[in-house]
């Protein structure tokens, strides 16, 4: 797929244009309660994660490190966390892809109405690798998702709809090129999206479990050998999403485990720290170099 | 279907049995670094819903009614909150359908560590309302998936997995008779789970939006004609899973608005704090009465 893919940013929704009065239901403010122009005109990067609390820890050390003020947090609503540093926002997303899709919605209602411009989106996460040691991040090259299909389906007025997904490439390179430089361990490939953490990731250690663990390591085999190289449970929305609205998108995803090796994670906390600080440590080498920071 | 449906409660997952070291990684506890039988072993019932806070909130109140302690957060992980006021669980579950069943997994798994018997689950929940007034108790019969099939869909292994969704006809029962000795507005009906906020609920107020408001409103008609009566994320998963694990389940959400009528939340901060406490003040009562509270 070309680079030169995605639209120009926009809102997709005739409808809304001539709305004044829109609220943001689950960041709890709108463009009545917000100035959100001048809160949120100059952003240039999202940076967003499960983890309600990694984020508003990420946001925090951007601060720091940056020497720039870290906003309270933003959101009036308990379902996401919002911080802005700079041009940056840093927002959690929950889990899942329904979940995904609520906070990416929003967060392209509120860009829209901030006339924020060239504004990339880069999700931040923990993943099980395939065949890939724990603590390696893996920068994804697209999306597959539970049907091993590279698409986003949706379900609209009772009918399917698929969607294309595609991660920006020159931001991949960015990310590759900068954890060389930066010695943290990286890989590239497909991330598979599912739909659960258990069933669908065909763990052995979940409540409900119909296969063995030959159909369990079949299963990894097969989708290694279609080029993924990690799991995790929001990437088809996000690629597709991101696409659609003409946002540079990326994700970077640190392993937790290796799941050829086995279903729970094993590492101690001093070493799931460092793994969590990883995609931090090489998002953020990326954004400071593109903002001049 | 027979209300004789559930089959008896416990593990369906072979590879788990002999397992005597089990980490709930979304809880943050596993059964080595706390007692969960001691803790966990009385439970009757496990009440959840979307929001941390108002889970927190109900958790409080049920403890204030019943003059029974309650517990700290007993979640040592962000990704939810758990908390115990005697013989009642109250934990949230976060947005969608993916990140439900990553919460019941984990609880199931922890009924089964703590040998509890005979827990009933309910889902307490917002919602928007398909032809019905806000601030109505919806009680489901049933829960339809986007497909508008009365399953639940899961994919294992990439394939395909359709799973009978069920909920308890005596619990319904009895919520119901509650509900009008309390002189609570209640419905009964299907309640339709969507993928997401937006385009699955045929929203006109996304970011996205490739229909318009005629057909928005054919296919709510649609729906309200096969009898839904409410829209929300999770209902087919919590109507499988909790019907795979031989725990009785009920979801009884209220109705922030009519779909029919528009969109957006509309009411104001009081009155959406009375709606949320109905499904809280219903679902207490039959559980204070069945408990003897």
């Amino acid at each position: 797929m070309a680079s030169g893919k995605y639209p120009p940013f926009g809102l997709r929704n005739k409808n809304l244009e001539t709305v004044t009065d829109d609220f943001l239901y689950h960041f709890g403010f709108g463009n009545k309660t917000m100035d959100i122009p001048q809160v949120f005109g100059d952003t240039k990067f999202v940076c967003t994660g499960g983890s309600p609390v990694r984020l508003k820890l990420y946001a925090e050390w951007f601060s720091k490190e940056c020497k720039i003020p870290c906003s309270e947090n933003l959101s009036k609503s308990d379902r996401f966390c919002l911080y802005k540093t700079g041009k940056v926002i840093w927002v959690n997303h929950g889990m899942g892809t329904p979940s995904l899709s609520i906070m990416l919605v929003e967060i392209l209602k509120l860009l829209n109405h901030a006339k924020a411009q060239d504004v990339k989106i880069i999700r931040l996460g923990t993943s099980g690798g395939v065949g890939v040691e724990p603590g390696t991040v893996v920068v994804s090259k697209n999306a597959m998702n539970g049907e091993l299909k590279e698409q986003y389906v949706q379900w609209i007025a009772g009918k399917r709809v698929e969607r294309d997904v595609y991660l920006d490439e020159g931001l991949q390179n960015d990310l590759l090129a900068m954890a060389k430089e930066m010695k943290i361990p990286v890989e590239t490939g497909l991330t598979m999206c599912a739909d659960d953490f258990y069933e669908g990731q065909m763990r052995l250690d979940g409540f409900f479990c119909e296969y063995n663990p030959d159909d369990k390591l079949g299963f990894l085999k097969k989708i290694h050998e279609k080029g993924v190289r990690n799991i995790e449970m929001e990437s088809t929305c996000f690629a597709s999403m991101t696409l659609r609205a003409g946002c540079k998108g990326a994700i970077v995803c640190v392993t937790l485990l290796n799941r050829m090796k086995g279903d729970q994670v094993k590492i101690d906390h001093a070493k799931y720290v460092e793994f969590e600080e990883r995609p931090f440590r090489l998002v953020t080498a990326v954004i400071k170099k593109q903002l001049g920071y």
